[in-house]
């Protein structure tokens, strides 16, 4: 058979890592495959000293990649959206396959694309955009395809977590971090897409569609960053039985599908509390394999490739009869669900609460009350020293369960006592059972 | 399309989680694969009180399913090596596709039966047969495929690792607590497959072909139980910040491949050190991806059926083009690899050893002086109290990296030393990095 030749967009840090991997474990992929698979053409607007393009066609026009009638599967490693998705959808037009490691772009436009694909009976594919080298979307949407799948939660961004991580272990700010990362090169100059939590509800989204069969739903997801976390939380959540994890969760509740991103307080037991650094891991609850975690690098130019690569020879392998290739979101199209994404507010949590309050006889009084009222169960309270800068303590609460709604309304009036500086630090719970 | 009926051959633990699983979630495994699949025969020599079975046409006779001409994949549950391998090959000679959860038969005879399914065209999957519920063959066939894989090394056998896990947490003897897992069902009446490495042995074998392309080949594997390990050795361990783990390893060291079962120190603050009771995980170490860990449920019925239903998906996918589907070792057969699988006295392992011995100030000259001519560097020697019993002490020491074969002739005679009870206790270190 003639080889399968791979058109490469963006010569980046995955770009030049799949360059790489490719080049590097020919022999072996061809072996696997059953097809050697050559690199067509590179699409780049510079060139990347990590790659030896010298016997390589390189073009400054990606769009001419996706256009190249030699070319058979069309690499997206631009980022971005608009580019990104005329990219793709050029390519799919001109009869190619695609694989992309755009996270922002397939839970976003994903529904378009694979519609796109679906009509030119092409495959699309995007391992790379979910947990960088964690073949979780295979595992989702292959190896545990005959599960029902109840939940499932993971630590889907390393900046996140290399920042949690730190402030934890060495009692600094999330701003003293965060600059920290960012001379690291761990996170971007404008960080807000990986502390505010955004590209974690990315992948989230896709994985949820994926477990429960439901169209990509980015807009309705519920996301919160970590910038209001403290080392004082890390340390109380600690002296509790708890880690501060930032994650993202998807849990089919009977009624509809949680979605949402945030810090989360977890048993110190569980073995996501103990996943650190800018590891990913994810942890997936159904109803045949109970639980199966996985752990691995979210990020970097050849853990991404590793996933870019596998796609690439999954494509090549079926290229005969694209027919025969899972569903792009698992589910036939035709078939997904439409199984509501509930509204936060509609959601349960337990919840921890540091309300930083006047060291005054009434005020745990006072706050206990407004939480009575509203029926919400106290787990556990503590007072923290108070601090001498301000006379103020640290009074720390963990809720049972309780409606978002409800606790919404408890904390609007809490805050609304004299002697409590709001706003009061509100952080979920999951027992993760 | 037509529905894709399946042959469930066995009701035992596993083929009832199958049939329950399949029937349970059959709307959304439609959904899934784009054709219904249905259970078209089961063959058992009796029913299973956990299946209803009476819509069902069931035969005492597994072989008529094989060669039934309505059953398109045949799902081999009955375990054991002679009737399980003449049901699969009469299965492959109808033409049938073949799911199997059975480690033993793969890893012994995995090369004949892939061949006839070759010349047949016909996919043969065996995904339950390793880790249970954990989807490791893909991963490593597919998700991981475009990595150069330098080691894997696994908890592959559930029952082994309850009973280490419980001898440390409780100072209990392997006899003791090997017990109390026949009673909780964890254990065979005949633990042997289990306690001596041959079942994990068979698990590391299967991963071993995928991950180096090489030919299955069980017999060449270095296999060593856990039953001479004692809660002393556990305790010792942790003490110098190790855990003891019945590990699977598999290393391309570049002369060859190292294949091998046996007790092992890893690092506790190595994620598989934390890998606790009756849970299984795998650790890759590969070019691109750096290192990727799974861990899940390694057996129970529907851990295992979440598997088999997996390959029995993937299969109902490609059922018109089987030949898209991956290698069943990943490498194509005629592309396999002649890299040797490297006799144990090859390999080179830093050591523990425990050395009953007098305590008699001579001694510890005399053994480190045998350990000296050898040229083994000592990385780390303590001697613990003496025992009241018998007024012998543990000597306990952690040598540095070291040729097998050297060790063996130290340990020889260290144990012909007046003062020395054997055989002294030697347990594999892995560094893991």
């Amino acid at each position: 058979m003639k080889p399968v030749r791979v058109g490469i967009c963006g010569l980046g840090t995955v770009g030049s890592g799949t360059f790489n991997v490719l080049n590097r474990n020919a022999e072996a992929i061809a072996a696997r495959t059953g097809r050697i698979i050559t690199i067509g053409q590179v699409g780049a607007r510079r060139d990347n000293p990590a790659c030896d393009t010298s016997t390589t066609e390189v073009s400054r026009d990606i769009f001419e990649v996706a256009r190249n009638p030699d070319i058979d599967i069309v690499v997206e490693l631009i980022g971005g959206y608009d580019t990104a998705k005329d990219l793709i959808l050029t390519a799919i037009e001109h009869g190619k396959h695609v694989v992309t490691a755009n996270k922002a772009l397939i839970a976003e436009h994903g529904n378009e694309i694979f519609q796109a694909a679906r009509e030119k009976n092409v495959t699309v594919t995007y391992e790379a955009a979910v947990a960088g080298g964690i073949p979780i979307i295979k595992c989702l949407r292959e190896g545990l395809a005959g599960n029902s799948i109840n939940w499932l939660a993971g630590i889907i961004n390393g900046t996140g977590n290399f920042i949690l991580t730190e402030m934890g272990d060495k009692n600094r700010s999330f701003g003293d971090v965060l600059k920290e990362a960012q001379e690291l090169g761990y996170a971007e100059a404008d960080p807000t897409f990986d502390v505010e939590g955004i590209d974690a509800c990315h992948k989230l989204t896709i994985m949820a569609s994926i477990a429960f069969g439901i169209p990509l739903q980015f807009n309705k997801a519920y996301t919160e960053g970590i910038s209001k976390v403290t080392p004082a939380d890390i340390r109380y959540a600690e002296e509790l039985g708890y880690r501060i994890k930032h994650l993202g969760i998807a849990r089919h509740n009977g009624a509809g599908v949680e979605l949402r991103v945030h810090p989360t307080l977890i048993p110190a037991s569980q073995p996501l509390a103990n996943i650190n650094g800018v590891l990913n891991s994810v942890v997936v609850n159904a109803d045949a394999v109970g639980e199966a975690m996985l752990v691995g690098p979210g990020a970097g130019a050849e853990p991404t490739a590793s996933s870019v690569v596998a796609d690439i020879m999954d494509i090549a392998r079926t290229m005969e009869a694209p027919q025969t290739n899972p569903k792009p979101l698992g589910f036939d199209s035709d078939r997904l669900q439409d199984t509501p994404v509930l509204p936060i507010a509609d959601t349960h949590s337990a919840c921890y609460l540091r309300i930083h309050a006047d060291d005054h006889p009434g005020v745990m009084h006072a706050i206990t009350s407004i939480l009575g009222k509203q029926g919400i169960n106290i787990e556990a309270m503590t007072q923290k020293a108070v601090r001498e800068s301000d006379g103020y303590a640290d009074i720390v609460i963990l809720t049972q369960k309780v409606q978002e709604s409800l606790m919404d309304q408890a904390l609007a009036k809490i805050e609304q006592l004299d002697d409590v500086q709001a706003p009061v630090t509100r952080i979920r719970v999951e027992a993760m059972a």
